[in-house]
């Protein structure tokens, strides 16, 4: 499975290289995860409303074409890996223009793993929210 | 009572009119009022840990000239008005070479109440944190 | 004429008090004008393209009840007062359930002149940005 | 050479986890290459100065333990590696009682190359800023 999220990018994420500031892709991308869980049927509100958090283990950017404001920006999502206690993001960005042959602006990839509200206690997520493990899994398999 | 912050603008905090966003100055004057709750002696982290939460109830800025990557900004801050429960902070910003006679780049002034941390219940900062209450007060009488 | 943007709150927006940072609320009336403007057929984009930009003069904002992650919020903008050489933006803010009787979150003011690229002088927005203005001035006519 | 940035965790850089946002530690290693360029002579501004931009080719973040408000951050930063082309930059952040054993909260590299600022086209370091490749070769030889 693939997600596809769309953003208008923020006149406040500009810089004055012109372009959009390498640390706002790390928010596109919690875009994109957020737009997944959605289409996955379990939101990352309803995780933390379970009692669980899923904070970053690690983040892999490979910035290409910069972006700029004033068109939006194509953010491509998929679970590219997932264990029981983790699961890995791949993101494709995109613009209209930025790049020749419709290639992406950037790529990247994110491992994020699963902790107790309370403790930050790291936790099997195929124990403590199977559904949503099982459905990562499936979304892996039907991947790219 | 007056503290003075000095802040060193990010790269990132800049926009593509080569300009610092004028949503970070709401930054600056929370780095400013974390200064002055040091110099009073109770810092904002002490507030959280005995119970509390300090949200903005309004805020009023005044841009003038604008602030640029690369000097420092300095951010005066002083409590301009106390009461039971509610505290004011005023702001003076600025930076060298941006006016004309060392008038500041920007003012502003924050009115802040005080909640309970559990509940996001407003309370009386005379009587939940009596201590504070004081030093505001004393502080505000020797303001400018 | 009444514009309305809705923005789903990001994680990153959120602080530890649980709530969307006050600092936020700029960002969406930000998004707000950029609706609008969409809306007036005047982009912001194309306001830079002819070579000016209209930086913030002034902001005021009242926090009433806060912005929390995981529902959509709802900013209303119009333009409540227009000059040859300044607009005044007004805004309310909705999320349901955070208030009783569909009162707005939060409210705001914030005014803009408009500048010329190269300098940063301002300018008449009548004479530079006709179209602007008259649209402006229309809007505000029919406005709330 | 090593250079050590101290920074004090703004409010807003927090989340509703509790912790600083993953995304804020690009704008702490940002603020470690400004200080480092400053150690080296050359502040960043000097480089935008002389026509050039250094925009991220890459980044690379390992998130261990958290970090939370109200303790300040040390972010230590070297130059690891060093081509005609490109530079790539290593972090260390720390912050007291977070990790036992003194180690790292987490660690990161990026990479980084040279455009002009008119055309953001790529040039050669070596080429365009040969003081600035000589200290960067110096820098990176007396490496961690």
């Amino acid at each position: 499975m693939k997600a596809t999220k769309t953003i208008a990018p923020r006149y406040a994420e500009t810089d004055q290289m012109g372009v959009i500031h390498h640390a706002t892709y790390l928010l596109y991308f919690e875009d994109a995860r957020t737009a997944y869980l959605d289409a996955l049927g379990i939101p990352y509100r309803e995780v933390e409303a379970r009692g669980f958090m899923s904070p970053v283990v690690s983040m892999e950017v490979n910035y290409g074409a910069s972006l700029v404001y004033g068109k939006d920006v194509r953010v491509e999502v998929w679970v590219s890996k997932v264990t029981p206690a983790k699961v890995a993001y791949s993101y494709a960005v995109y613009q209209d223009g930025r790049t020749p042959d419709g290639r992406p602006c950037a790529t990247a990839t994110s491992v994020h793993c699963l902790v107790d509200r309370d403790g930050f206690k790291p936790v099997s997520m195929k124990r403590a929210l199977p559904d949503l493990y099982q459905r990562y899994r499936q979304a892996a398999e039907t991947g790219d």
